[in-house]
């Protein structure tokens, strides 16, 4: 019988090393993601041939197109993953910051810390760039990582990880500091979110299905993504030409992605000017369009939207499209149907704007500009572990900062506490 | 056959109410809480004699002490509970603080906006002071309540939460805004625990067991508080005279709470002129000491420290003492038994302390103070909500920023994204 393989041991190795990691100091981990990338460029030949039969077993086992697009690597992903390595290199190190000083009457003098969370478990789906990606911001905010990729590519992440493993051997870090779990099946995963003792964060990264079991099964508190349903809202008050841009760019510059537009949302009292114009635009992308009753009085060729078009994140060059009588009407249906992920007003009047930011219940809401915004690169992050749609913790695109916890730190001069004295 | 309590509904009430909540402004907040204090004040009698009912029911039922102490009010105890209400009446308003700001290259400016939770769910027991102090608490940082006290408690918390009511009611505030499960099954607690589309954080109030089973089985974020397992060290650089009081005082002067110590670690080279005064100080408070083969050099006469007595959360008059030969053995020490409350050094050297406050990993790291320090109300934030144990999110005493999360809010004038310029 195969020996099965040992969960545990790696989140305790990765647990020890976590210690070492939170007490090094930026130039040494900057060293290990350099000398991470010089390994996987390095190993890139070997790192291409695991890769190439990976997909070509995802082929024959007929997986899709965007499946094996997922999966597949090429001589320029794998330099855009090392560079990827470098620039987390030039980020600023969060950990160590210290804030928010106060001086109690008593004398004490307390301060915030900024530190690690500790060990991190990243489990994801067949795609090779989030290795050494993921890897990469732990490793920069003083985390340990356990990484668990999908099953169809563990040769390809096998041979990133030894890469990944030899920078920090040169910057002599230890090499639990990121564990790969070597392993198929899906026992490991369970073992995994049974480790509250040595994980302290699990990130699924992925579908819906892998967030929702890692959701339901964990011990650990976990920061996920339920899914992007963003709405524009164009007020009566917009600009037209703006809206017009914005809804355009929101739905079909990139429409596969979770800070796309799903739904949008029209004031009656603009709809007959608006809707018209912006359906030649979208008609020029293939743009396909869904609409209530009233926006099908104005665009009477498209279909109909059914309730299930309301909760429906198409990924996809789709848009449902309601007329709504009010602000008032927009933020109540944002309110029912939002996924919390990103939304938008298109609006001249600044008021309303702030009204909006203020009562639209999302990680990032926007006034006159594109959902297609909410990202850690456009939010100057530098980089993001991903887009967290919860409301503990981190909210939005989380970069270095949300894969770090503050402390108080507090400094007397022999100061005893006299609960009577209350 | 006896209608079931509907859980589900006061959920779907306190999400709807958690709308209106979110935006009332602090006057209105205010207003609420210090009139819920003169309901509290005016219903006093029929306060009184629900929990007069039921602290009988509790001494018939042969409950110990600890537990008919914590379940009693008598007037002076309610008023100080009324007086809770307007103590948080008057804390500032965490709701809609802007911070952060930035200007992208693009010209789009990024900040983050404090906001509520939304619905905040409280477990606890037969403590009735927790139904007006939650409440309050989750009132005043704009999120809705749902409290669910232990079932001895019911009539006395029933009570309580009209009181609350009438507060609501008088400041136009929805009854939504905290709803009270008047029900004593288990059933309404894991109906509740399982409701993650309506409630956006559960609070458990009390004992371990409490905690694990809403960790265990909540599919909503939990903020909780593990066990208070606090050490002392004492370097060899210590004020011996300050290492004296520090540790008295983290030791005696309230063992039965969490934020007491419970390990005292002395450095090998003080030992010997530290242990004998510090024991001729806790005979006086009758402290029992249990100790490592060391330490019973030192001090002969005392009981021997098993290892469970380093994982020992003794919450009495009861400490263990363990020798260690330098810094580094009482960090591994801490890092191994703490629970993350609160960790304290005591030593002369700055740099050594600013070391421990990096290094020990817990909630709240002191130098040269108390344990005993780790409150809310000592930290200035006027009252809390609890300990957290946890890192996610909320670590050390949680006041009403605790309560709260941060949101981007982005301003542009018509930007749009270019995916392909990346």
């Amino acid at each position: 019988m195969k020996k099965a393989f040992d969960t545990e041991a790696l989140a305790r190795e990765a647990k020890e090393a976590s210690r070492t990691l939170a007490l090094s100091p930026a130039d040494v981990k900057d060293k290990a993601l350099r000398e991470m990338a010089r390994a996987l460029r390095a190993k890139r030949r070997a790192v291409l041939e695991a890769n190439r039969k990976e997909v070509e077993a995802a082929k024959a086992a007929g997986r899709s197109l965007a499946f094996l697009d997922r999966l597949a690597l090429d001589p320029s992903r794998l330099e855009k993953i090392a560079q990827g390595l470098e620039r987390v290199a030039g980020l600023s190190d969060p950990v160590g910051k210290v804030s928010d000083f106060s001086l109690r009457p008593n004398g004490l003098k307390i301060q915030k810390m900024r530190v690690p969370l500790g060990v991190i478990a990243i489990i994801y789906e067949a795609r090779p760039g989030v290795t050494a990606d993921a890897a990469g911001l732990c490793l920069k905010s003083g985390n340990a990582a356990i990484l668990r990729g999908g099953k169809e590519a563990v040769q390809t992440n096998s041979a990133i990880a030894d890469a990944l493993a030899e920078g920090l051997k040169a910057a002599g870090l230890p090499k639990g500091a990121i564990g790969f779990v070597r392993d198929k099946g899906r026992a490991s995963v369970h073992r995994l979110l049974s480790l509250d003792g040595f994980i302290d964060l699990v990130i699924p990264r992925g579908g819906p299905s892998l967030t929702v079991m890692v959701r339901r099964e964990s011990l650990i508190p976990v920061l996920s993504h339920d899914k992007g349903l963003c709405h524009t809202y164009v007020d009566a008050s917009a600009d037209m030409k703006m809206a017009e841009e914005i809804c355009f760019n929101a739905k079909a510059e990139r429409p596969g992605v979770c800070n796309a537009m799903e739904t949008l949302l029209v004031h009656a009292a603009v709809a007959q000017e608006f809707l018209p114009r912006l359906a030649r635009r979208y008609r020029e992308a293939c743009v396909e369009l869904r609409g209530c009753p009233k926006t099908r009085r104005i665009l009477p060729g498209i279909k109909r939207a059914g309730e299930a078009d309301w909760d429906a994140e198409y990924l996809d060059l789709i848009l449902s499209i309601k007329v709504v009588s009010s602000f008032e009407e927009a933020l109540s249906h944002i309110a029912r149907h939002g996924s919390g992920l990103a939304e938008a007003i298109v609006t001249k009047d600044p008021a309303l704007g702030r009204r909006f930011q203020r009562e639209a219940d999302a990680g990032a809401v926007f006034v006159n500009a594109s959902t297609r915004f909410t990202d850690g690169g456009e939010f100057g992050m530098g980089a993001e572990m991903g887009i967290s749609t919860q409301k503990l913790h981190a909210r939005g695109p989380v970069g270095l900062e949300g894969l770090t916890c503050e402390k108080y730190v507090v400094t007397g001069e022999g100061q005893v506490r006299d609960s009577k004295m209350i």
